[in-house]
């Protein structure tokens, strides 16, 4: 098999440049471990004039990325442009369409278009590969997909997006305020366009929601992700978290529940000694239990030129061996629709509430909490020097129902100075 | 493709009844991911009648492990028998002769014969496959082989003999002694038949050479693995490793050198606070470093029938799948000829140093060590009791051959009261 494999690269932002350096600086490597030669033969991005580092008139040009994908002279489409509908989704089908493989970083499209996209790979007998989509340079995808392929998947938890880990271990490390680390973030170029997609948990849900498929053998259901960002999380509870022996972290949860699949991405509490816990900056890190393996840690930098690259060439390079794999691990026609549990699995959660200064003020958030059947695990209280003293309570198991109906007896107890701050503590 | 693949499975020890089960109980789901039925059709091992606590009636048997991989209604041998020579090594070939592919867990007769094997697989056109052999359930043979294919792999790192780790992080928690914990984990059946195999670090070094030889494209070279094991590990430099920050691994290193290929598996100090400090107990970590991705740490169940039995079904489903990789990452022509490096790199070491209580003592060993050009960052000396006092040094950076020197400079002085201690530090 010496055929060389012929690449349309479309989209030449940091991560297509980067795949454009590899595959140019290190061609005999990659042919010697391949077993034949991977070569571009056409590039497609916005503007042609722009330099981008690296030298690109050895290679067709096409203004339009559909265009790109349709060429006779291409094998693989690799699709580096980003975005869940327009050209990305255009080009992707078109590619499908004309018989060509794909390899694409696009949590964005894969999450909301996913199915049907794999429906037409396997129509067109084409297979979809994703490795930079989920955890830039972590092989999650493949250890998930191949290397726990004999295991009833349990659990998938982690740290995906980098952006976030790194404004909530800034704001602990310089005790500065969400605010000022989101501007800091932002001035460092870590957000994304949108910065919504990166601090609201989008980012991050999609890469859950591609895991969650291929774990658990669903449709991949991107809809039925509960989100929640980091911007309601403040310096004070990241250090009365840390002062409890817990790090915040934005953590994305996928398990099967007796009420249908879990997929959870949201701020919780870790030990601050689990490997989780200990996670700083732009690092990602994913769990995945299974019933035979046991647990199983990945981490490694989740974004970034190299990393992300490194993942495309993972994939390139299983195509030019002829590894040929269904887009979500089986066949599209047998995924399962996902049932998708309402929140409600029982834990443990973080709680702080700033106590009115009155007489009785914490017998009666007491026992709002014993009524609702809430047991409290730990409680502080810390000395006050205003008109209200913070009150932090780690509860046992219990179940976000059972939180909801005390936060009515909170209220109706009239003790509580502002809204209640509650916070899941996941196990590790 | 729903022809079925069909299994001949030699070995029923824990692993390969842990197959049998795995492929019993989870046949439809495997099917579905594989897109294809795996079956077993035989199986082979020593004794017919044991009781395994599993059904085998539904297969052929075959007392001769050399038969079962000839069979025509087979396609894969599994080979669960272990052993670097003899039936194991026999059996193999008889299969690679046949035309079989092969999935083993069997790192002996990787490290010794695997460049052989390797000739012979690629001339049958048949694949040898051996996630189980490295780190028991973490998929680090894929993760590296396929998940980095497109990086220049700079360094191999890890903690991958389980029963080691366990009886040094068990002498550290339990104060006991070297002789007393090993004699608690033979008697909890964690070490090999003969141990040296583990506590020597022969079984790690034969898992570092295989990861080695994918890692940097050469032929598989266990001889040329530096080995030490933990024997000579006292209770008294895990305490004084702990008290300066530090906790004592076997760890291997594997990494190319101005002077060649370095492939070590020796205890090392690494620092505390590290993933690989904090590895507790069996379990196991690998640390992958390539040009693009940077740093992937990889952790896991290094051993244990759920876990090895994972990563053996790791390897059936991939053929299942029609993956067909060369045995060590490119093809066994292609793998260059490892120049050995001799022990050499220059590292930080930890010293411990029993001195005389003689004057003049501290003073004749610092400048020993000043003579050699072995700069000290840091030293202790501790309170002491006895006609002896205990010195700790961390040095600067130095290389092996100005350690030689400064010891002969300590034995030229006349102030030691028993040969020195030195263990390197590892940067992690």
């Amino acid at each position: 098999m010496t055929t060389p494999l012929r690449l349309g690269i479309a989209g030449l932002g940091t991560v297509g440049v980067g795949v454009v350096k590899i595959l140019r600086q290190k061609a005999n490597l990659l042919a010697d471990r391949a077993g034949r030669p991977i070569v571009i033969t056409a590039v497609s991005a916005r503007s042609r004039d722009k330099d981008r580092g690296v030298v690109l008139s050895d290679y067709a040009w096409e203004d339009d990325p559909v265009a790109l994908a349709k060429r006779d002279d291409i094998d693989v489409f690799v699709e580096l442009m980003g975005g869940s509908e327009g050209a990305a989704k255009d080009a992707m089908e078109a590619a499908l369409a004309a018989g060509k493989d794909v390899v694409t970083a696009n949590k964005a499209l894969l999450a909301i278009h996913g199915h049907a996209l794999a429906l037409a790979a396997e129509k067109a007998d084409c297979v979809i590969r994703f490795e930079a989509a989920v955890a830039g340079g972590i092989p999650v995808v493949k250890a998930l997909t191949e290397g726990l392929a004999g295991n009833e998947i349990s659990r998938v938890m982690g740290v995906m997006n980098g952006s976030c880990n790194y404004i909530l271990t800034r704001m602990q490390s310089a005790g500065l305020t969400y605010d000022q680390v989101f501007e800091e973030a932002s001035q460092l170029g870590y957000l994304e366009a949108d910065p919504n997609l990166d601090v609201g948990g989008v980012d991050a849900g999609h890469k859950l929601a591609i895991l969650s498929s291929i774990a658990f053998g669903t449709k991949i259901d991107f809809a039925g992700v509960e989100l929640e960002g980091i911007q309601r999380i403040t310096i004070e509870d990241i250090h009365h978290a840390a002062d409890m022996g817990y790090r915040i972290k934005l953590l994305g949860v996928a398990q099967r529940t007796g009420r249908g699949l879990e997929q959870r991405m949201s701020p919780c509490l870790v030990p601050a000694d689990s490997p989780l816990g200990q996670l700083e900056g732009g690092t990602n890190m994913v769990v995945l239990e299974g019933d035979d393996v046991g647990q199983i840690v990945l981490r490694g930098a989740g974004a970034g030129e190299g990393p992300t690259a490194s993942a495309v060439l993972s994939d390139i390079m299983d195509i030019a061996r002829g590894t040929r794999l269904a887009t979500f691990g089986k066949p599209a026609e047998a995924l399962e629709t996902a049932r998708s549990a309402v929140s409600g699995t029982s834990a443990p959660y973080y709680l702080r509430l700033e106590l009115l200064d009155k007489p009785g003020a914490l017998a009666k958030i007491a026992s709002a909490l014993g009524e609702a059947g809430v047991s409290i695990n730990r409680m502080r209280q810390y000395e006050h020097k205003a008109q209200t003293a913070p009150v932090l309570i780690v509860t046992h198991k219990t179940t976000p129902d059972a939180l909801e109906n005390a936060f009515v007896g909170f209220q109706n107890s009239s003790v509580l100075a502002s809204a209640p701050v509650a916070i899941r503590i996941e196990t590790v």
